[in-house]
């Protein structure tokens, strides 16, 4: 009975690797996770460390915006500052300005949070504000970081010094460009040692734009009906655009079910001068 | 005539399997069902049982909801208590906050009951309520709890015995997760013996999950554009996030056709403060 | 000349095509076609004769149905049975509730007709009853009769007496279920000798639940943008999930590019309490 | 070098095709084009020529429809009818009832026009009328009509021989069927050879159907997002059912990548006829 | 080891690789930019250059521009021709009509600009003129100009002689189609060399439509969810459907995972002429 015996040495193999996961499931779960209470937010820290949630939240005005008077209108920036520093021990907030450059959105959040409850409340209590309630949400991604995984000094060492031997030297970005990312069964049923050489194909040509492009990564699997969130900086769109072909041009590429879908592309301005450009 | 004589082999097949189905048909068909008038609705039970329809509806409330006066807004949440408590004994009630996680609901319902059209009538008496009335449908998800098919003790006892050495040992969940699965023709074309293989494999590395993440699983083939809903509780969404790359990275992923589309990531919290935060 | 060799071949082939089909034209275009002058109605009738028209119409409320007068929202059951009425002698009506099973629909219609341009005309003038005026069509379904094709006494005589060999028995079916159905390209090029093969596969495991589940079909293929309209009655969801799961698990489902999508699932009053259910 | 002197080669005949295109361009690209300026226009003339630009466009009625006054939604036929009236030299208008049949169309547009600006014109002015200011469009297809280019004397004298040797005999067609279709970059890197062959395939079976189901056909790449538009007549649906799964049948099927979706099947009757069904 | 000599091996090539990347860096990167603040805005400079951003923007009006008083409607296009005349030192306007032709838009505009964020501008402040505040943005497209290539005088000089040895001289152009293209995984990981035969196959059925066929390209790799923006002006439509379908008849074609969805066709009218006929 050829099938049986297969079936019998599989369930060996199972019992085997019951144990090895029980063994070692507090390594492999316990992802690094700051403690929620560190207070108050720091801007550059939050935005380096891992275990921090990331809210992306793109809106749309609707018609009857332009109905609400041009005084409460005005008022919407100091209403929306309000709301930021009411919360600015919970959550970082950014805002940008879509409008003219996109055709769901007028503007979006992104929200950084320890936990992610606080960015939901943050969100929540936003809707309540006037210009929250003359939008409508056109997208909402949810994702976390986490440590790198693939290029680290220990796996990739040459990329990973790569990595760090250039910065951004360009002005200061004045757009910014986020692209959800979908990989495929076949991507998470490779080896990891087939998806570490398939990473490495995608950052060698990446290197040559650490000083115009600025990125982070945000993981979702789960969270949200994609697997990575991609968040760029720069203020050479023309680089941006060959960088971009670049990462289309590698192996990896193959393996994406969804890349952009939409790719969201706005201005970097501070929240007030958003919600200002949007009460003209 | 080669094809001729094929196809009366065929037919003598179909012949015997006829008589083979007919002869089995109670046994096979027969699904264990309890009784409808079991009342009053036990939480600890219902949850537990085969047999039990399982009611998913995704709410997003329209723009006219804040013109609705804050009195009437606030009194919503007793509105929804008392029609929760006229149904008491013919279904289960559970709410849950989306409203700043997701983009098309802010809330949804799911409805335990062993009678579907109790479920029903539930839903239909909830469009009648003022917060009802004020929402518009973005998804219905409905299924079927079932007897476990694949892991049990007889099919795959070590897995089986695996599933029951952990239980949830986390913080009370703050998180709850939907998922609706649907899967190929391929995969149901599969005899059971290779889908068994398939879900042991799938079934192993969910393991060290058990003490963090909760889950409760809805049959749906036929009743929806579905196969399964699949219901999950945590209070780690970065475990979450590894269990679900861990389910990705298995073979029996590329059976799926779909998978989420939406996912739908919410808080958990009383039917009473879901519909209180939404009338702030 | 090889290429063109086979072009001649062809082209005789072609020649001979052109006469044999001629020849059968008659036969083969003259689909049975009861006479569309047949009067009155007779239920038991037009649900078992090819030739007949089947439209079904989903329709969902739009929120001003809310603000229609309670006075006239009760009426709209006695308006609707008047339409009935009226048209009893040339389409046969049946009305179903899925507010709260569905999201896309609160309500639809199945007409029968000798002639699609009757119905046409019934449901186009439901449109200007008050609930019709109200309400927003979610989709539309167009078919037709045909007598049996695969699972004929000539054609697979055991399976055809295996479908004659049982009833259903169940209590009244209180469910409805209606699945549209398109094929593919691959499945419409196959010989009829194996797709007869393959319906018999699907037929197979269908016999056990000819007791609990009752079918009916309609061709639409050129009509609308499906091949089949499937509908089914039952009182018992957990056989009609088994019954579906064993259909996807035959080959026969690997030609299907849709099944389902909507799938739509109601329960079965009156239209009268169809009506009054969502007037209350 | 292999690889540059196949480069190499491929230069040669690079140039080759470009001296060779160059020479044959007046001849290929110049289609033949029927004076703009004959006039009047000629329903027989103009639906079997050449060089014709057919629009169709199909219209849903919004609720507010409904709160028009009863006086002026009887007036609109009298408004359309001189709208037809007034651009009757420039374009031929069909207009044709779908209300009943379709989900997101109450009626259609067919537009014959010598210069496709001038279907634009009647087209921008009727949404300009009382009916067109109240429906919204959900579809517009643009194609133009070219001379044969498979199935003629010349390249296929059998079947063009059988497409000549009946007519529609059937009564006065009450429906129409309008199917875009487009093809994948398979079917058009074939060999004109093999699409001639695949296009004789898909004629034959279509023989049959001459004598009820009237067709015509328009061309529609570049102008619009699929490559052809499909309409027909017919007064025998059944007979129309066939002759689509006939269409099915036949190996050209599997290189569609649009076959309806949408199918739209509407019932023919006068403009005014049309115009006042919706007034009602 | 087999395989991790492999892995040695693929360190050494990702090092190697690192250093001739960061060496060539600065001219790869460095696209050509024309200065920003060349003034004034040339129209056939803008047209020609490099480096030029392109925003398309379709626009639909909503039903209540019907509503608004036909002075208003009428003084539109003297507020669009003060907003145009405003912005004149930093954006290039064009505006097409498409009502009666398509669906989603009645009108569109092309805004070239040598700075993205001027073009954001102009078309953030036509959402605030009283047409503007009456359309829906149905799509934008963002893309950039860049140097040829493929089909460069060095890389195939015979193509490029063909390019350069014809120009339009057909009459003036009243037609404008907008087709965005994506092109697949499988075509970006095609070497340099294979993607330029390609482009040869595709460009030498071209040669013969340079006669009555305007074409222009800009690149959107990353700044939207495409890769290319074709745009066409044309006053032979039949020519236009011969050229496209020649380009769907080469190999290049099936590496297209989007081209057209939605192809836009609209006349091409001054703004003045665009706003009058849609406020008639």
């Amino acid at each position: 009975m050829q099938r049986l015996s297969i079936r019998n040495r599989y369930a060996s193999l199972v019992a085997g690797a019951i144990i090895a996961i029980m063994t070692m499931q507090t390594a492999s779960v316990a992802a690094p996770q700051p403690a929620a209470d560190t207070l108050p937010i720091e801007r550059s820290r939050i935005l380096t460390q891992p275990g921090v949630f990331g809210v992306f939240t793109m809106f749309k005005l609707r018609p009857e915006w332009n109905k609400v008077s041009a005084t409460e209108r005005m008022n919407s920036a100091a209403e929306v500052a309000a709301l930021i520093e009411k919360h600015k021990d919970n959550v970082l907030v950014d805002l940008y300005l879509t409008r003219g450059l996109e055709t769901n959105s007028d503007f979006f959040f992104r929200i950084n949070a320890y936990d992610l409850a606080q960015a939901q409340t943050f969100m929540r209590e936003f809707r309540s504000t006037t210009i929250g309630k003359n939008a409508d949400i056109f997208d909402t991604l949810v994702g976390v970081t986490k440590p790198l995984n693939y290029i680290t000094k220990a796996k990739s060492p040459e990329l990973n010094a790569g990595l760090g031997s250039a910065t951004y030297t360009g002005d200061a970005p004045r757009y910014v460009i986020v692209i959800p990312v979908k990989k495929s069964a076949e991507w998470w049923n490779l080896s990891f040692e087939q998806r570490l050489k398939e990473m490495e194909s995608h950052t060698v040509p990446t290197l040559p734009y650490l000083v115009n492009v600025k990125r982070k990564l945000y993981h979702a699997t789960g969270l949200d009906d994609i697997d990575f969130i991609t968040y760029f900086e720069t203020n050479d769109l023309i680089a941006f655009n060959n960088l971009l072909i670049a990462l289309a041009s590698v192996p990896e590429n193959k393996y994406h079910v969804r890349w952009g879908n939409p790719t969201t592309l706005g201005t970097i301005l501070s929240p007030e001068n958003v919600i200002k450009a949007l009460s003209e």
